[in-house]
């Protein structure tokens, strides 16, 4: 089946806004198994408008278009698409109807201008929008479905999932019940997760099951996409491939579908009733900005201090005499441990890192020294080498300053996952030097 | 002139990665007074690749092709771009040599698939790509002038600017020397902002200075495009029309051009000889990740404080006996105060946020309480008040979670800007509740 998408709008044309709408259907639809074949991007403008519904209705089976449903003058979507389908615009009285209440629910009244968003080509069919006044609709134009979607993300994406995914499934044939398995992974690389994973497809012979890869420096997003009848049997197809991507990426698999490493790594603290104090060099707050802010951090997070020279850290955290010039374990370790005193916390995350000198460069690197210090009671592992209540990992990363600040908050941050759910915390990866 | 661009590649049609490339050129062209008509994106794929290049041929003047031109089996831009011209491919020596040191440089024997980089179509105008091996060309496909660009980013922003930019403006027979000015600012809605801009493009009355904006929350791009003969003839075009935008927005202009909020902080504490020390709560050490990593950040950032529940405050920055339960202002003060001391800086910056409780929604708010604790010595002047030595502004910010997270961080930064610019750090804002 052939699916083409239409992005309208000034605003997108101009590249005044970034188009992630575009990828955002387009990843969508690959997860369900679909592929978009052709983008077109077109302004707030008749003839343009008019010319790519055509064109697009002469060479697809299906046309997404996304933009133009709003209430001002420039919001020419339901116009132009009556006019290439030879249609007239009817009133649909039961959205002016949702519309109005909406405008009351908010002790508003409705201007005037947004009863033409109840305008729909005749003969199309309603999408409903249960988050806005743009409806979105379906129409025939040429040979192709036009599906038509309001611009602002959030009521696209809904939109997309509830009412024009499954319809696109319908009419390409395939299987409707479709499942998408998630597994983010931090410390190898994308090339690396591919090889480990060979062979994985072959496991369910139908073909139902496919694997895919989206990077984002430093994680890796491992996607299954698994076909089927129906939900038992995704589950049954599922199960075995799912159980065997844990078992191969083993403890690089920081966490799985919606969930994120500093979410985890909240629950985890959450669980085990612990609270947390950071310390923070040239990661500079990164790391706390991550977790800090988040819905329950206020029950767990004590205390970040980020400190930009390395030797002006022991002041901050109430060590006196001792001085980072030559960094060592020891010395890492007892700046995580001052700071778990200090805030009063059960657990601290110390980052330090030696940056090397002179302007940004692709080989400039970063010396990471990571300590954990915790309440050093059962059930902590022996594994968890450094001392009975410390933690420690040392790390060289290069590539230039933004890949060490980077690198080295997302090691940090997995170094404390991999403690708190009993993994061994030093652990080769793809991304450092040795 | 009508332009068009292509995207081209798989990993672009399937959403893998944003498109920003398009965004980039077609704020580029806009940039100099070129508009961008149409936008078409297609996957590696021989067919669309072709229909994609026709068309644009019979609809354009000028066609921007960007991806498509690397080493491997499926980069397909010159062999399709040769099939659509209609003539063979043949090998650009100079180029080969050029590729052969490139490697030579870095050590290593070129692999022979980079060969096919050196293949241009017959008769195409070599484009050159000063840092990479992907050399760009023009060629004339239908009745437009197409131009093919590297699809790695750094590669395409400088062959567009140096190469294809000069290319086209003469095409385009519109005067060759155009200059873009930037300001940017906070504190003021994008229809606001117009607004106090009326009739600024009418200072010139030929029409060569064009006004447009670009809204990224919480700031506020305004741009002027200035065409002109020569460099001379647009510095005095210039000239009146930026000392207009300067009067008219005046505070709330906080950088021009390159510059960032941050940057122009870090530098006006730089050249005070100052040294900064951060208390952040819900903000959760966003400040501190947006100031303290950059470089030279070493001679002025001293530490940075996140606690997540005001009333934990005190403790972190040594202040016994304070209870922040009832916030004050006189409160917020001895926190700053605190903080400055407990870190040895000259000035402190404290963002204390009461954040409305229960879930997120639109109209959760936080109530953001900001002092700015400094020597106390001249040329501080008098209406930075607060007492002698603390500047002091509270505000409300709606709009949910990240809403209230982000505009406290850029309204902390900003009342720190104002301060050290000896302008009045309380000033009514677009984004505030009062």
């Amino acid at each position: 089946m052939r699916i083409e998408i239409i992005c309208t709008g000034d605003e997108v044309l101009t590249g005044k806004i970034i188009n992630s709408n575009f990828s955002y259907m387009a990843q969508k639809l690959e997860d369900v198994g679909l592929s978009v074949h052709w983008g077109t991007t077109v302004g707030d403008d008749r003839d343009s408008l008019l010319a790519a519904f055509r064109l697009a209705g002469e060479r697809a089976d299906s046309v997404i278009v996304n933009g133009g449903l709003g209430p001002t003058v420039d919001d020419l979507s339901q116009e132009i698409a009556a006019q290439a389908a030879g249609v007239g615009l009817v009133l649909d009285a039961a959205w002016l109807t949702r519309m109005e209440e909406f405008f009351a629910r908010r002790s508003r009244v409705m201007p005037p201008n947004n009863r033409k968003q109840a305008m729909l080509p005749a003969g199309a069919e309603f999408l409903d929008n249960p988050i806005g006044t743009a409806c979105g609709f379906a129409l025939t134009i040429g040979r192709a479905r036009f599906f038509f979607t309001p611009g602002v993300p959030r009521e696209l994406r809904r939109m997309l999932e509830e009412q024009i995914v499954p319809r696109l499934l319908a009419q390409s044939g395939a299987p409707s019940a479709i499942t998408l398995k998630r597994f983010h992974s931090y410390g190898l690389g994308e090339s690396h997760v591919d090889q480990l994973l060979t062979g994985l497809e072959a496991m369910v012979p139908d073909g139902s099951v496919k694997l895919g890869f989206r990077a984002h420096y430093p994680q890796i997003e491992t996607k299954l996409t698994v076909r089927g009848r129906d939900e038992a049997d995704i589950r049954a197809k599922l199960a075995p491939v799912e159980a065997e991507v844990r078992a191969r990426l083993g403890n690089f698999i920081l966490a799985e579908d919606d969930q994120t490493l500093e979410g985890v790594v909240l629950a985890a603290l959450t669980r085990a009733g612990a609270t947390l104090a950071l310390v923070e060099t040239f990661t500079a707050g990164a790391i706390a900005a991550r977790i800090a802010h988040l819905p329950a951090a206020e029950h767990v997070f004590r205390r970040g201090i980020v400190v930009r020279v390395l030797d002006q850290v022991p002041a901050a955290v109430g060590l006196s005499h001792v001085s980072l010039a030559e960094m060592t374990q020891v010395k890492a370790e007892a700046v995580a441990r001052a700071a778990r005193d200090a805030a009063g916390a059960t657990h601290a995350l110390a980052v330090l890192i030696e940056l090397d000198e002179g302007a940004d460069r692709i080989d400039l690197g970063g010396t990471v020294w990571i300590a954990i210090a915790h309440p050093g009671v059962p059930p902590v592992e022996p594994r968890n080498a450094g001392g009975g209540d410390v933690a420690f990992r040392r790390s060289r990363i290069v590539g230039g300053r933004e890949w060490v600040r980077l690198g080295a908050a997302e090691l940090a941050l997995d170094c404390l996952r991999r403690f708190l759910q009993g993994l061994p915390v030093v652990e080769r990866i793809d991304f450092e030097k040795v």
